[in-house]
């Protein structure tokens, strides 16, 4: 995999912090770096511009959403995940054993029901991979190792997640072990797998909230040859605390030389507790879905608080933008009176606006943390951000 | 009213068609002009930015819905709607009229019930002005045209509309005669109050499908010192047969030197006829609405069809763009493919890209038809557009 380098040019020499790029084919992601959600191939609202100009490196797809709508084989013939968006910088995939676990607990359509961890749930697991029902027709599929890599062969997404899966929370220590296991050996299986010519692939921890299980996780994990470690499991049902307390017991055990990515966390204080923490990417709807709900991220560090809401009657007549020194698009055109008048009328344009604002503040501090971390700087701004 | 002039700068010798420019203080409108509809303040989707790459030169705003949220008095405080809206070009507001007498009659809410033409209806209209229930909460409301334009000055739209009453089709000639002579002593109060300073004032011809109240209408409201002249109750109900008819009648007698607005047309086809028919401005929500449902605008004269619905199957993996020589940045920049892809993901974006098509679609026909008149070509182009 020769396309795909991962620099790293600065450490905090207070925590384990770094600063650094990934370099992969179609371009480089400077680390940490914010990953945003765009699970059908769009980051919800948002047009390729947009994105350019909010500074967005890279963005997440997943898998099953697009292996449903408009299927994998359409995307190959059309290029291509970058083709067929029109986005020619990095993008990731993930292995879509998440959806498949969340998304068959809450299915509508009768059908198979198993034992995941302690829930019943209409996919049925077993040492291959798993059975599930579509959650549009109710339709009846298969995914293992094998499958979700050759799909995510067929998207050509830059960075690609192994098939893993992620149990819910709380597991009895058990069925995490069994599920760790599995895992394990379907990592194992990914890596057999040629991928695409600009491909890497990244390997998942898992091991739920038990600390010998993710540092047996860790350690397995990390001696295999994937490009990169992910660590998975940490946005199911867990406290903030036992996140960090889980990125305290893998962390160390991670190389240094790979990059690490965190699966689906992404609120303003969990950021400085990842990048502290030596996390180089992480991927969160939590800008974009807030966006839409009409909560606007503000740094505010008296109150420790990083939102308000739009909606709100306050805001009704006030004439100054969400953020008085920020940059956007909308902060610079809008007042929150204009926005509180578009949510309140279910205008469309509301959601464009507000998603703008948001992502432009997450990335804009990304920017600030990597400046920190070279600069040395990096547990000073912590600490003006959490006021703490 | 120096600030507000109307230029003709060419005239078709074959037809009634007419070229030139509507000045108003915040900026020129080239004209025959499409004005899309912004209902709350907001062309559905777009941004200013996207507006005005598309050349937009004005939009349209509902008064009744912004007296309803956030409410004139809102506005007002917050500068009026250009400011409000950040939109530094012209403006045009309704009187509210026609959205009470179509909306009341499909009120959810109980309430008073009263006679307008032929139909029941949850408003009650007197010689006073209406009284009615609002689509919101139910609450109870009066207009009167004194009231029309109170709000319209505290919104300070550039060109704004006499309180008329638009009569449901089809209409008896006893109640269409009742209708537009009522239509006519509000034309006349609407005119004594006194305007803001940057704003011009249109009177309404009525007279629904008969010819001798369209001929009384158009004669009595070109009698009044109004600065343009619209024709209104064409889109309620009626063929197109019926428009051209009432164009028939009424521009002939309407004054050269007015600019004239058609209220509520704006078809492809449509469109060649009221500009041969000499109308200088038109609104319409046809692009915005259909681009939201899926309908993108085309040129196809030998099918004499305009527009194709992208969710079909046989566009899921279509890599052209909508239209192979459009310019707009949706086609610039993304297939058919992934347009049908958003609109079944039911993806936001959809509605962004499919409304700047059609939008950038209809406003580059309106450069087309201005400058054909200007040549001489008005008929020639007409006829290579609808094939006849």
């Amino acid at each position: 995999m020769p396309d795909f380098k991962f620099n790293i040019f600065a450490r905090d020499k207070e925590s384990y912090a770094r600063a650094g790029e990934i370099i992969t084919p179609q371009g480089i992601i400077k680390t940490p770096a914010f990953i945003p959600v765009g699970t059908k191939a769009s980051v919800k609202s948002l047009n390729r511009r947009q994105l350019e100009e909010i500074g967005v490196q890279c963005f997440f797809v997943n898998t099953y959403h697009l292996y449903l709508q408009p299927g994998e084989e359409s995307v190959k013939k059309l290029g291509g995940l970058h083709q067929f968006i029109n986005w020619q910088k990095p993008l990731m995939t993930d292995s879509g054993g998440f959806q498949i676990f969340s998304q068959a607990r809450n299915n509508k359509f009768g059908g198979v029901k198993a034992k995941v961890g302690e829930e019943e749930t209409l996919c049925r697991i077993d040492e291959e991979g798993v059975s599930f029902k579509s959650f549009k027709d109710g339709s009846t599929h298969r995914f293992t190792p094998e499958k979700s890599i050759e799909i995510q062969k067929k998207l050509e997404a830059d960075i690609i997640l192994a098939f893993d899966e992620c149990t819910y929370y709380p597991a009895t220590h058990e069925y995490a072990k069994k599920a760790m296991e599995r895992t394990h050996q379907w990592a194992q299986r990914c890596l057999k797998i040629p991928l695409g010519p600009k491909q890497s692939l990244y390997g998942i921890v898992q091991g739920s909230t038990f600390k010998d299980l993710r540092e047996e996780s860790a350690e397995f994990i990390a001696s295999l040859p994937f490009q990169g470690l992910a660590i998975g499991g940490v946005s199911v049902g867990e406290s903030k605390k036992q996140m960090v307390k889980v990125l305290d017991w893998v962390v160390p055990l991670l190389p240094e030389r790979k990059p690490r990515h965190l699966l689906g966390v992404g609120e303003i204080d969990d950021i400085f507790q990842l990048a502290e923490r030596g996390i180089d990417s992480f991927d969160c709807v939590m800008p974009t879905r807030l966006g839409r709900m009409g909560q606007l991220l503000t740094k505010d560090p008296l109150k420790k608080k990083f939102s308000f809401q739009i909606t709100k009657s306050i805001y009704k007549e006030d004439k100054r933008p969400i953020e008085e020194e920020c940059g956007c698009y909308t902060c610079q055109n809008h007042s929150r009176a204009y926005l509180n008048h578009l949510f309140r009328s279910n205008e469309l344009l509301a959601y464009t606006l507000a998603t703008y604002h948001n992502l432009w503040f997450v990335e804009r501090l990304m920017e600030e943390i990597r400046t920190s971390i070279t600069k040395g700087t990096f547990l000073k701004l912590k600490k003006e951000w959490l006021n703490n």
